[in-house]
Order: structure tokens, then sequence, then C-alpha cells
């Protein structure tokens, strides 16, 4: 065993209290050995002037978008997807996205980000270069059934299943794996109820859009008599373990099945304001006893994956939605980009306490823009960006010290990625 | 004359098209020279890799605030301000509003804003942290009567206009001024009447707080039965360089006025979702004509001074409101943060072209989170932060170099404001 010792600077603890202290952990392991007042280290990790906070926890992104960051701004989200998003994406290949993966994780370690969800595909590619940066992620193979035949839908079931259970468990357990049907009305409901059990059978969680725009939930309504978390239910799609993303316009009822099964929902604040798609009832959720996360969403939604931003962007719209100033507080975001989200990824993870993982982001509060420190917390949620994050500690492991990230060579990474995207928007165009 | 020329960099122009192209700047008038392809400087500054924009323009602001950044989070704007602000700001003096002027400033410096309005207290002190610092400014005493008899009121009126007289033209034309009652409601009319027309005497402009919450305008419409603005217009408060804070429900008859005698508007986007203000109706504002400028806000209820965030909210918060994702697009509030706030200001700056102000920012555009750039307008609008802003220029000269603020010492400015921050709530408490 070698520990590492984060000394001298400020422990955000699961209370939300703040108080000066260091961080003892074992880099074997990966696991928190003690916080206070802690032993000496094999090796010492400068946090002077910081404090030190769970690493951040993105709860739904399509991390290879990042190649199409500001390629198509302003427009509808129907619109969007058929004219923009998906003919580039009709056109791409694994090495491009697993350059725009590669640059996705550059901008998540950058921004203290220690673990993401991600349904995208290509998704070995993913797996892989999630091993090569040394953070933790929850990956699932999206399945789209529009504009396929059975043959086809049934094999992107397949190829789902096959990936959730090849990968489960990967990058010495840093990867676990989701089956994600990408929504309720873009895949086929035979089968859903052919391959839900499947996923159940083999102990994958399930993730999936729910609930994002009025367009994707009144057809369900309409045609079911039903609403679309019901719907899921008696597909089975409402599980302890499975979580579902932007649950926008859920009503009470469905707010209520989500709190009795334990379903998660990951709240993506900027992609719903940017795609004018509405703002989900974060007080009731939190209220009922529902698990929120917060995601970025893609970058071409959002444009970054800095989760200082969505932190920001659920209180400032949490407010704006509820028309109280007091809605949606300083604490209650930091909670859902750190504990919520590892609730919902299913990592013990997000809290700063012994015997959790060492899964950290240390924040350089020696800047004007953090000054002064009448309230930690309130820094965090209103004030920081990801580029404040000095240090970054995934799985006990330093993958960014001094803002160079050490997993990674970052400048080949932005390089290979630009020239991907511009050749990907050549070929589609 | 010495020329300084910024070089190897991409220009962003005033009709939002980015080519590659250097800035040539005559650092003792303050004037762009030319821009494109320019004669050598007498000295250079590198911008390769960069997007040399206009400096940002922070058109409404209460820069000491600073030291109330995270004091109190999360509540509505009437209790927030009885039981928090005021108590505190009633404590504040000279040197502590120094204080928090320098922090904001090298907040504002290193964000790459180059001119701001302020309405505060001990403005001469405002006043020579503004000349130290390099930047811009707007700067006008608040006026308020609310607690005072006639005599402190009629003094308060007189100070506003005294430094408004004295300080215009300060610090080589650098500062100009403004006469600042704070609001319609927190201002007697009968002194209104009396100095409104002695500020136009002396040709200082007008800018004030209108229709920021309904608790605000209603009083107004019952007790007069016409519209804020309308009771302004009617004691004279609507003029061309006047420019007004918020207009968040300002009404269609309002908006007309405003186009009609081309007052502006300063939308603070961040601090009325944060104090769940409501949403300003800026489509209809650029519509009509109106000239749409952004503001911070005071640090304390936003929580920083970074015009970014600022742009990215004022986008978001439009669609959201909108209904539509097309609403407050990338270009829009690029120029409402540059070209609309030195229009607000009366300012010759906000555009990047010979004759102009040379008043730039250079933005570092080498990073993952910016990457790729296939629309530098939508990386500004939705992805840049302050601290990418590599170096600031303000009047011609260099303020920020390589992050490194020229003209105030940035360490010591944070540890003075955090020792007044703490001192004063101390005897607030």
């Amino acid at each position: 065993m070698t520990t590492l010792r984060i000394a001298g600077g400020r422990v955000l603890h699961p209370d939300f209290s703040v108080r000066e202290g260091d961080v003892l952990v074992d880099d074997e392991s990966g696991e928190i050995l003690a916080v206070g007042d802690v032993a000496d280290g094999d090796a010492t990790l400068d946090a002077h002037g910081c404090l030190v906070m769970p690493g951040l926890v993105n709860a739904h992104c399509h991390a290879a978008m990042t190649l199409l960051r500001g390629y198509a701004d302003d427009k509808p989200l129907e619109s969007w997807l058929r004219e923009d998003v998906w003919p580039v994406e009709a056109e791409l290949t694994d090495t491009d996205i697993r350059a725009g993966t590669e640059l996705a994780l550059v901008e998540l370690v950058k921004a203290g980000t220690t673990a993401f969800a991600d349904m995208y595909f290509s998704m070995p590619e993913v797996a892989e270069a999630v091993a090569e940066s040394g953070l933790r992620a929850r990956l699932g193979h999206g399945v789209v059934g529009v504009g396929k035949d059975e043959e086809a839908a049934r094999a992107d079931h397949e190829e789902s299943l096959d990936f959730a259970r090849e990968y489960d468990g990967y990058a010495d357990g840093r990867v676990r794996t989701i089956y994600t049907p990408h929504s309720l009305t873009t895949v086929d409901e035979s089968l859903l109820r052919e391959y839900v059990p499947k996923a159940r059978e083999a102990g994958v969680p399930l993730h999936y859009h729910a609930n994002e725009t009025r367009d994707e939930v009144d057809p369900i309504v309409e045609e079911r008599d039903e609403r679309p978390l019901e719907y899921a239910d008696d597909l089975g799609m409402v599980e302890e373990d499975d979580f579902v993303a932007h649950g926008v316009h859920s009503d009470a009822r469905e707010v209520e099945l989500l709190a009795e099964r334990g379903t998660a929902v990951v709240h993506c604040p900027a992609s719903n304001m940017k795609l004018a798609s509405g703002a989900a009832p974060i007080p009731s959720y939190r209220e009922a006893g529902v698990t929120v996360a917060l995601g970025t969403d893609g970058a071409a939604s959002n444009n970054d994956l800095d989760l200082f931003d969505e932190m920001r962007d659920a209180a400032m719209l949490g407010k704006h939605a509820a028309g109280d100033a007091s809605a949606v507080p300083a604490e209650a975001v930091v909670e859902m980009a750190t504990a919520g989200g590892a609730d919902a990824l299913g990592l013990d993870a997000g809290r700063i306490e012994a015997g959790r993982r060492a899964d950290l982001a240390v924040v350089d509060f020696e800047a004007a823009h953090l000054t002064p420190t009448h309230d930690a917390v309130s820094n965090l949620a209103y004030a920081t960006r990801g580029s404040d994050v000095r240090h970054t500690i995934c799985d006990g492991e330093v993958v960014m010290c001094d803002r160079e990230v050490l997993t990674l060579d970052e400048d080949a990474v932005r390089e290979r990625a630009a020239e991907h995207a511009a050749d990907l928007v050549a070929r589609a165009e």
C-alpha cells in the first residue's frame, strides 16, 4: 500500500460543513483512509488555499458529441436532431468517436469531474478511452429503433446488451455498464418487452431519456392513456438501480413513482434551457425523496461539460421556474453534482469520508472571483468555474496535478479532435 | 505615437464574421488604427490561437458588493435587501468600498471586461480605483430616499450631482458620470422633479433600476394608473443617453417608449434568475429597436462579474422564457455584451474597427472546452469563461498580459478585500 496525503486545504464534508483538514488516500485500493487530522502519506499533494471536495459526477452525457460543439445552435430539438445532428452522426466512425470522447475526457478531468454516464455508439472505443483517462464511467450503447427494420433493431439491442455484459468491471472496475434504450418514443415496445428482462438477468441497470419535451410526452399519453413513466414501469424500466435523463415534464404521479421505486433523475438544466424543453420540477423530486443528479447532456446542446456551470444553471433555473429565490439552494445543487450523481450511478463515492472511493476535486479558492469566502458552498454553486480546479483524483490516482492532465496528452487530443470534427462535418455536408 | 500590434490571432468583426488578422493600436490616443493586414507596431502582443474581440461592457454593477459575495444567498429580493444587504451596507466605510471596488476591478480585468457602469456610494474612492485599474467606467452616486428626512434626501441628490459634475472626464476621460436615483419607488417624486432638470443642465445621463420586480411595478400602477416607465417619462427620465437596469416587467407600451426615446435597457439575467424576479422580454426589446446591454448586477446576487456567464445566461433564459430555442441566439448575446453595452454607456467602443477606442479582449481558444471551433461566436456565447481571456486592453493600454494584471497588485487586492469583508460582516452582526 502507498498512500497520498492531500494536505493543507479545507475539506467539504458530507453534511456540507467546511473545515481545515487533510485527506489520506490509498492509491492501490483507491479508497479514502482518513479525513481531518491524518497520518503522513508516502506522497503529498498540496492543497493550501484550496477546498477539497468530492469529484463531480456528470450523470448524463454523450461524450463524443464534443465534436459537434457549436456546430448548430439556436434551433429547436426536433429540427436540430433531424437536420443537423443525425446526418452528421450517420457519418461517425469508430476513430471519430474515440477522438471526440478523448476530448470530452480532457474537458471532464480539467473541470474536476471524476465519473460520468455515457450513452453513445462504438462503446468499446469509449471504454478504452475511459480506461486510459483514469476516470470512472457508466457506459451504454444507445439503442435507437427509428428508421430500422426489425432485424437491424434487434441487432442494436443485442449490441447494447453484449457491450454491457462484456465491459462491466473493465479498467479495474472503473467502467460499469448500462443498458440504454434511447427513449420511450424512439424504441419499439415489443423489443423492449423482450430485452429489458435480459438486461435484468445480466444485472445491468437501465438509463434512458424520459419526459424531455412535450413532443415526447403527448404521443404516449394520447396512444396509451397513461404517462410515459407509467408506460416505462409497465415495461419494467423503473427499478432501483435505473436512472432517467431529463424528467422535465413529469407529473405528480410520475414523481411519486420514481420515489417509490428508488429510480434517480438526471437534471440537465443547460440543455433544457438551450433547447427550450422546459424546467424540471426539481423541488417536487427532492421533496418526494427522488435522488436527483446533474448532467451536461452532449456538448452540442450545452455547450460545455462543466458541472460547475450546471450547478449554477440548476440553481438559477430552479428559482426562476418556482418564482421563489429560496428554491434549489446552493447546498442542493452541490449535493446533486456529488452525492446525488454517485447514488444515481451506483458508485460508493460523492462524499469525503473514510471507506469511500477516493474520487476528489481540489478547487483553488485563491482567486478574485472566489474572494471573500463567506460561504464556501455558495462559492461552489454560484462562482466557481471548472478552470478553478487545481487537482483531480480518481480512484486514488492523481489524474490532473496543477492543471496538467497526467493520463492523456492534452494538446495531441485537442488537435486530433479538431481534425476529426472538421473532417466529419465535411463528409456530412 | 507608439503603436501596439496584436498579432497572429483571428478578429471578431462588427458584422460577427471572424477572420485572421492583426489589430494595430495607438497607445497614446487609445484608438484602433487598423484591422486586418496592418503595419508593424512598436510593440507586439501575441494572439496566436486566440480570438481578438471587443472588450466586454458590464452595463449595470455595484462593484464594491463583491465584499458580500456569498454572504446571503437563496433569499427573495425584499428580505435579502432588508435583512442582509442593507444592515451590512449601513456599516460600509470609504476604505471598505475602495477595497471591494478594487477586488471587482481585478475580477473585471481578468474576465476581459473593459468598461462598466457602477451605482454605489463613496464614489470618489471608486473613481480613483478605476483610474488606477486602467479600465473605463460610467460612475454614479446612488440616491436612496427611503428612511431619510427631506434634508438628508436632498443632500443625497446634491452629492450625486456634485460627484457627476466633478468627476466627468476624470482619468484621461476614462471616467464618465451618471446621475443615479436608485429606482422609481425608493426616491421621492418631488425631489426627482427638482433634480432631474439639474442633471440635464449638467449634461449628465441617468441610470436607474426600473421594472425589476412586480413589487416595484404594482404600487406605481395602483397609485398613478400608469406604467413605471410612463411615470419616469413624465419626470423626464427617459431620454436618449439614459439607460435603465433590468426592465423585467416592461409591457408593450413601455418597450415602445424606450424605442422611441432611444433609451437603452441593461439585461441582468443572472440576478433576475437568482432573485426570481422574472425574465425580461429581450426579443420584444430587440424587435422594437431598443439597445440592449448586459449587466451582472452586484456580486451578491450573481455571484460573479463574468460577462461570459452573463451572455450564456441571457441566451439560456431567453430561450426558456420564450419557449423557443431560436430566441436570443449567440450573436445577439455577444452583441449585447459588446456593442450594445458600449452604446448604452455612450462609448465609442464595442466594435473592432479603425477609429474606435482600443478596448479589447484576447481570448485563448486553445482549450479543450473551446475545441473544435465550428463557430467562434457560438463558443463565445456558450462555452467561453472569463478565465479564457489571455490579454485585456483598455484605451490602448495593456491592463492584463498573459493573465497577469499589470495595473493592480492582484494578491494584495484579494487579501485586503477578504480582510475588509470579514471585518464588515463582524461589525454588522
